[in-house]
């Protein structure tokens, strides 16, 4: 190991072996992740993701990158927007990029059927396969804590997005009271990786999943990465007493 | 099978099936893949690549999409071209896009360590995960026979090439003289897939590569295929005799 240690889960690991974890997780909980979601949130991760979708309220014309977009579930929602607006008001197609690390993810977003406004990349979001200047937002969300190294990803969000652009990221933080901090703690150590063991059959994953989101900064610290990375205007809004918190910020 | 049946080889296939049928030649190959292309062309597929690199002649600060990428040794070359240049004048870095729709050969393309120009991406040719008119040159070699839908992947070079941008296609091609053709086909028939079957294990992969150079259309046709796409100025190189040909065309 030569520079700091990565983070996977509550183990410090080599950061050349982090991206090998993750994806070995990914690929094997891709067919049924989904799914997973639904039931480890009890369905509350579709509400956050639509409040997201709103916030960025896609348009017709505009290029959307859908940063670790695993299989597409935002992708969707933002093709299905700027289509409606389209329909009303006219313009061209919107043109959204799903990019994930996951050739997994990829391959079942995919297998759901592609909108013609979304195009698919497995490439790495620490080195976007994307010119710079090229977006009008990024979105990335439940994607940034598995980003070997996160300020590097953050560079790359405000290298492609043009001035102007927007900048969205969803991810679990921390609940801001103690009573549910407390409980989620509960949920989250013994609930979820027995929810992974029965339906995905892969504890270890989930196990994987819980301890990430403890490791990640919480919502003024991971505000402050934003800003160091050159965004302007950075802000976060809490879901579900901060179960989730969507950051945002702009290029100026 | 609904549309118009696509070929793998000798077969015709559902054009569903091919990226699969493809993939999974690639998938088998991808580590030797280099090496192979060295024992069955006797080294000369450098000679080609270092000729379309030449032609190209990549500059500092230019944009570069090489489709069908693989293993990076078109974009190597690039990068390499494009630094020496930057040494002697200044000016910023190339960046050079990789995309391929094979897993594997980005795997292994990125696994023989990655310059700094270079940004890999798994993607779809017919598809490309790149915005419109951002790209000043598009380079394919030994890729687009292995498409589903030529057509459609030329058009997608058409719509990410800038105004003036460069498109450079090389494949194997037709010979030109009766004797060269005849050689070249017992060459091809006998010996490769012997080269395959001793080399790499895989007799049918390459079965299958001989096979796609034979259903690839000639010189004149892809170039007027070329010219549907919306291409301007199309021209083409025959190398050794036609057994490969470089394809050039400009968007104006």
């Amino acid at each position: 190991m030569t520079g700091p240690a990565a983070t996977f889960g509550f183990r410090d690991v080599d950061p050349e072996a982090k991206p090998g974890l993750v994806r070995g997780v990914f690929d094997r909980v891709a067919r049924r992740y989904d799914l997973m979601n639904d039931l480890m949130s009890g369905g509350v991760h579709r509400l956050w993701k639509d409040a997201v979708a709103a916030r960025l309220n896609p348009q017709p014309g505009e290029t959307i990158v859908d940063c670790a977009g695993g299989t597409g579930d935002m992708a969707r929602r933002f093709a299905k927007m700027a289509r409606r607006a389209q329909l009303r008001r006219g313009g061209s197609d919107a043109r959204i990029f799903v990019v994930d690390y996951n050739a997994e993810m990829i391959g079942a977003g995919r297998a759901k059927g592609s909108e013609p406004e979304i195009a698919w990349a497995v490439g790495d979001a620490q080195r976007l396969p994307l010119p710079d200047a090229c977006a009008d937002a990024y979105v990335i969300a439940f994607g940034i804590r598995n980003v070997t190294d996160i300020s590097a990803a953050l560079r790359e969000a405000r290298r492609v997005l043009k001035p102007g652009g927007r900048f969205l990221c969803l991810e679990f933080s921390r609940p801001v009271t103690e009573p549910l901090q407390k409980a989620y703690d509960a949920y989250s150590f013994k609930v979820i990786p027995e929810i992974g063991a029965r339906f995905a059959g892969d504890r270890e994953a989930y196990q994987y999943l819980v301890e990430s989101i403890r490791r990640f900064p919480d919502q003024r610290r991971f505000a402050a990465m934003i800003g160091e990375a050159g965004f302007a205007r950075v802000d976060y809004t809490n879901f579900t007493g901060g179960v989730a918190a969507l950051h945002t910020a702009r290029v100026v």
